[in-house]
């Protein structure tokens, strides 16, 4: 029985040893996702199928158009399309004016890069207030431990290699939500649209952890949640560590115990464990 | 003296033994690039900056925009604008109307996904025809010897360890051209860019090589370049193996000597080395 997510194809292989086998392999899924608001399509990304529900609502909070759970009335495939599987439709509260002045500001986006069809330069950047949490700290043993945690419930990744997670853990390193896909900004709106949907917005106690490296993108959208710290596998960009310095985010880089670079407000990050 | 690209910060480093220590880091530059053609924005994409002609032109060869060199008069910096930096101007020929009935079709797209602002799934595939390309093959010890000839010109990823590389090579595994970039996508439209400014293309004798995973746009890039193999060093995803099948295109996955995948058209690889 196969996951979601996860499907197969025959290949060849050629072995450590130099000989070839025909086998079965296990691929991730990448599909298109059209993110509808009524009627209006909004985006398209190329996801992996499954939490799509979740998929659009992270999409909707990281760009700024939907702040409470009670701004959206329900979400739905369309009735009748060859590609409904594909299509979700988010149907805003009743009476309720989305701000799709702000959807129009950037036409039509796609989540796996959180920034596309963006007008100008100007539009990239959202206007989110800076993170206000205070006195929340991080212990080093907590932090050393997420790696392997976040690993345990990876199942696809080990099969496929080809997927992305995202999780969010508490101030205690326990691993709240956790979210794959093969596109690494949809792993991490998929585990944003989760709380939003939950209810536990702002995240202001607690972090988001990413498998892969850390974009300007993947910073504004923590910041969307109100989340103080990110911790990523990989490196950061010029601009991931310049975002998290201004918005008063923690940046943890290489996290790879026992090492690790912290770039940004190392303030909560207790560093003498004892 | 830093490279372009490269930028640099304090940070603090846990050590493999615990310790602690401040540093200056090497970090990948991440800033937004906007492409008009004329006066009208086609596209923002989070890249790092070099090349920044080539990516434009190697975009709008993906997309399927233009097809000859001589369809682009110049390019240009706007004279005054405080990002000029970060805006190139790509000028048609004189008298030439460029296919921006395609383009508004999809609005504004960013190169980091390449298939944002597509206002619907059917807008997501372009329609190149299947590559012709007979009698191409490759010998598997050319093949072998390409993720290693790679890493010797990718001089920025081993210090920052957060940028993609991509390369295009010819038949006999010489690497012609080298490109890098944040975003994968990018760096595969730098170097198409590249052999389209050479008026190389199509390069129906020739492979594309990357240095991470194989999506659909991937492929679709390479397929606008009329390359008949893309080798990648990590994993395809489901739709990159059927695209491929499709359009008559070899994908070698998990290309990491002396091992690696075959997932279609393996009549290109020549396996019983002599």
């Amino acid at each position: 029985m196969k996951e979601r997510g996860i499907g197969s194809g025959r290949i060849i292989r050629r072995k450590q040893d130099g000989s070839l086998e025909f086998q079965c392999d296990d691929l991730t899924v990448e599909e298109p996702l059209e993110i509808r608001i009524g009627r209006k399509t909004l985006a398209t990304t190329m996801r992996t199928p499954g939490h799509d529900e979740e998929l659009a609502a992270g999409f909707l909070v990281s760009e700024g158009i939907v702040r409470t759970g009670d701004e959206i009335d329900n979400f739905s495939r369309p009735a009748s399309s060859r590609n409904r599987e594909n299509i979700v439709v988010v149907e805003p509260a009743a009476g309720l004016k989305l701000r799709l002045s702000s959807a129009k500001r950037f036409g039509t986006i796609s989540t796996s890069c959180g920034i596309c069809g963006k007008a100008s330069i100007d539009a990239i950047r959202q206007n989110f207030p800076p993170v206000t949490s205070k006195n929340i700290r991080i212990d080093i043993d907590t932090l050393l431990a997420l790696p392997s945690l976040l690993r345990k419930q990876q199942g696809d990744f080990a099969r496929t290699g080809g997927i992305h997670a995202a999780a969010i853990a508490d101030i205690d390193g326990n691993l709240k939500i956790v979210r794959e896909d093969i596109g690494r900004h949809n792993a991490v709106d998929k585990a944003i649209g989760r709380a939003f949907l939950d209810g536990l917005l702002p995240l202001d106690r607690h972090l988001l952890l990413v498998s892969g490296r850390a974009s300007f993108e993947i910073m504004q959208k923590a910041l969307a949640a109100g989340i103080p710290i990110v911790a990523a596998v990989s490196a950061p960009s010029t601009l991931a560590v310049n975002f998290a310095r201004e918005s008063n985010q923690t940046l943890i880089g290489f996290l790879r115990p026992p090492s690790f670079n912290i770039y940004s407000h190392i303030e909560r990050v207790i560093l003498d464990s004892s």
